[in-house]
């Protein structure tokens, strides 16, 4: 494989996902495989529901010859402990178009689902036959960046993949468990609490939710976990535009979720924020009436408008 | 194609889910488009999610020469209007291995996660060329019967025919988006009301819901919606045994989910049901203290031995 050389230091981004994982340990266990050292650094602690990935990995000592960075679009994301790698990174593998290209060499295909899906084609590359390791690596990658294949990122390559990796043995059962039916006890509590805020606006075409500061002390809720909490108002049937107020020092970060026909970044953009099309934000200073307000204001003429 | 000749009348059983109208509209438009004339007849009616497929669908009038039940597993599914037809049934195409062989016919494939991967092969095998209304009533019945590919149902052959659905057109981002992104208002009022009768026991191994007959009325929520929440508990990080007490009339019906180490069907044996290996149910006359009891008493071997 004319990329990858000997002694190889895998670097994956700071609050590790399934893919950055997935991709790391894939390309971690095909190089030892082909009889090369590898290594894989993250600057946060890997969850345990990684087990099945962790417990075949044999961490090997070395002065790394390369340097490989996996599904990390910008130095931002390393994270203070690979931070003194940011100018170092021989070679980045990613499917970001926001990649910064800081490596020295990149490896991007934008139209790839995750990062596992240019890892697969890697290691295929290789030449090296996948075991059930291997191929579980990858599928955690493939599974846990499409929302097991619901997204509109997926394409009819990401199902061929994912068929030849159940072939090569992915324990795809165990891992669609782990990662798609398993809530924390924090999520679920989290669920309950932000259940009970629930307002419908502009006759149910917008529900919106709080969480307020002391529900994420009291249910010790994750950021990432948070994340699929903001997704809850814009999935029930009829709403257009999904909204999470989150308290915050001073007052309220937005979070907006909408559906396709109204412009999450328009209405973010107005009180100062942004982001995508489908899903934006903004801080809003003040207290919860005036938060409120601020937002189902700017949302009113998308709203009444269509 | 030698199993289906002129004038089809197509079956799908009551109470009608992805698998059975995928089925259906696949097997529907593919004989329409080779010119044959074909209907779908139905119990219940259509809901309307399934626009996609039924707005495209002409209802033709003729006597069927041939009738053709999909994923019909026993006449029982049949439900009233098409109660005439239960002795007429000249195929049936199914994947459900406790399929009761009622028709002339059948086309079994009891390691196809979804009739219509079965359905698939048989308009392959008509010589028929998929567009992308035919390829999403068959994805649809794909997906809805996995779980979106989650269930250990799916095999390389599942992911194969969904690269190949893909390739022709169909709609998976809005059908995912529909079937798998979507709750109704009902759904997540009677999740907030589940939640707050959220309890644990067993350190936690056990998790516990209760639904009431007054957040039934309250909600309006639908019986396949309840399915859904009868899964919460189960889905909980750490938990084995997940109950659902459902108030009926003189007592609880209760739904028992569990993980792998745990028979449901031998603790809701014990006290009169029964069911599959994970998911069992049986009925507890008495009020929700003894009902909640009994069942937890009935746990407390499994849970307090393993």
């Amino acid at each position: 494989m004319l990329l990858l050389g000997e002694d190889v230091l895998i670097l994956s981004h700071q609050h590790p996902d399934g893919d950055t994982l997935g991709s790391a340990f894939g390309l971690c266990f095909a190089l030892q495989k082909c009889g090369k050292r590898a290594r894989i650094e993250c600057s946060d602690p890997i969850a345990d529901r990684y087990d099945y990935l962790t417990d075949h990995y044999t961490e090997e000592s070395f002065v790394p010859q390369m340097i490989v960075a996996v599904d990390i679009a910008d130095t931002q994301l390393f994270g203070e402990k690979l931070w003194p790698y940011r100018d170092q990174v021989d070679l980045c593998i990613d499917h970001h178009p926001s990649n910064t290209h800081y490596a020295r060499r990149v490896l991007l295909e934008a139209d790839s689902a995750a990062t596992a899906e240019v890892i697969y084609e890697v290691i295929k590359a290789m030449g090296v036959e996948f075991d059930p390791v291997m191929a579980s690596a990858v599928y955690t990658g493939i599974a846990t960046d499409t929302g097991c294949f619901r997204y509109t990122n997926v394409t009819a390559r990401t199902h061929r993949i994912a068929a030849d990796l159940y072939e090569k043995g992915a324990m795809a059962g165990m891992i669609n468990r782990v990662m798609f039916e398993t809530k924390s006890l924090s999520r679920i509590r989290m669920e309950q609490l932000v259940l009970s805020t629930m307002e419908y606006h502009f006759d149910n075409r917008c529900a919106l939710i709080v969480v307020t500061l002391d529900a994420i002390e009291q249910t010790g809720i994750t950021d990432s976990e948070l994340d699929g909490i903001s997704a809850i108002p814009r999935q029930i049937e009829g709403v257009q535009a999904g909204i999470t107020l989150r308290e915050k020092e001073g007052g309220y970060k937005i979070s907006l979720r909408t559906s396709d026909n109204i412009s999450a970044t328009a209405v973010c953009s107005a009180l100062g924020g942004g982001g995508h099309a489908r899903a934006a934000g903004c801080f809003i200073a003040g207290n919860l009436e005036e938060a409120k307000g601020a937002i189902l204001e700017a949302l009113r003429p998308e709203l009444e408008g269509k």
